[in-house]
């Protein structure tokens, strides 16, 4: 429809998730209008992202180094790791400052539809950091959805007969939702997993 | 929260409009993963969109050169100008196919709240092509919204005694709506508007 740069801009923004024809034409017309030299800024974190981010050798964490910040920290407890599908989980968990232990990212969840299987995740590489001796916990931080579920009865499988307390993040009601919005399967878990107050 | 090009990568994209700070994390993490040539365009078309887009000197359309397709075009009809707030009404105007005339883009609307009055539109430039005899109608399309009410009845004041033809869009019912889901103001528009079948 428009002009050669112009449609070029709003074709390439169009292809990122989340973001469909029209937001695509609203964010090309913003760029267009914009400072040139905060839009310069904006490719080159794009360009930038892509040479200098890899991924922690350990942990499979985004990271500038070949191991992340949280894989370096001496202070980190060594001895439990959390598994986890993405490094937006770990930045997520990071935030509520209750785990103090490292991380395993496997880079997705099983998930036979899309083609992703166990060979596609980092399970082997977790496998081979559990070898390690002073590791007692394996929490299983997958999401509670049906491919993250898949996937934890899939580790599950794999690291139950190895000997390490492996646990599972509780389901049940959000703090702060309402009892009666809660859907069924979330309040039958929440009745499941009910904490003794006695 | 992550570390230095990831999180500067989210911040910039979460300057841009409707982005806000999920989504913006979300495309940071495509664009991590995402392959580094399809990428290295995104960012070209970034850097190349403010490079080569410039505003058409006859209508203020965007262009890549100094004046646009459509003021161009021979076989478009110089004696209408259909004016809008921005190049995206174009579009949406020559993707109906029912209009053959020329535009002039006011490059926004009056909204004095964001400090825009008709000073920072391209009104003065407007009664200069109106000063050619050729044209007979000045077609205002305008957002049916306060700042576009606003700015065209600002232009009838401002075009009223020069004795060419002024036109507003109609106002009224969308098509493939709901009657009873319309709202007062459009459906008292749409009274007011009524056509004659007799």
């Amino acid at each position: 429809m428009y002009e050669g740069a112009v449609q070029d801009l709003i074709d390439e923004l169009g292809r990122l998730p989340g973001i469909g024809p029209k937001s695509a034409q609203r964010v090309a017309f913003h760029i267009l209008e914009a400072d040139g030299e905060d839009m310069k800024r904006l490719a080159d974190a794009i360009v930038s992202v892509k040479e200098k981010v890899k991924f922690c050798e350990i942990c499979f964490n985004v990271s500038e180094e070949s191991t992340c910040r949280i894989c370096q920290d001496s202070r980190r407890d060594p001895s439990v790791i959390c598994v986890v599908e993405e490094s937006k989980d770990v930045m997520a968990i990071e935030r509520t400052r209750s785990f103090r232990g490292r991380y395993h990212v496997l880079g997705g969840s099983i998930n036979p539809i899309a083609g992703v299987g166990p060979d596609q995740l980092h399970i082997r590489e977790l496998l081979n950091r559990l070898s390690d001796d002073q590791i007692k916990e394996v929490i299983i931080a997958t999401d509670p959805n049906l491919e993250g579920e898949a996937t934890a009865t899939y580790l599950v499988r794999m690291l139950g007969s190895i000997g390490i307390k492996l646990t599972r993040l509780a389901s049940g009601l959000p703090v702060g939702g309402d009892l009666e919005y809660a859907d069924d399967v979330t309040l039958g878990r929440a009745f499941e997993g009910r904490t003794d107050l006695s």
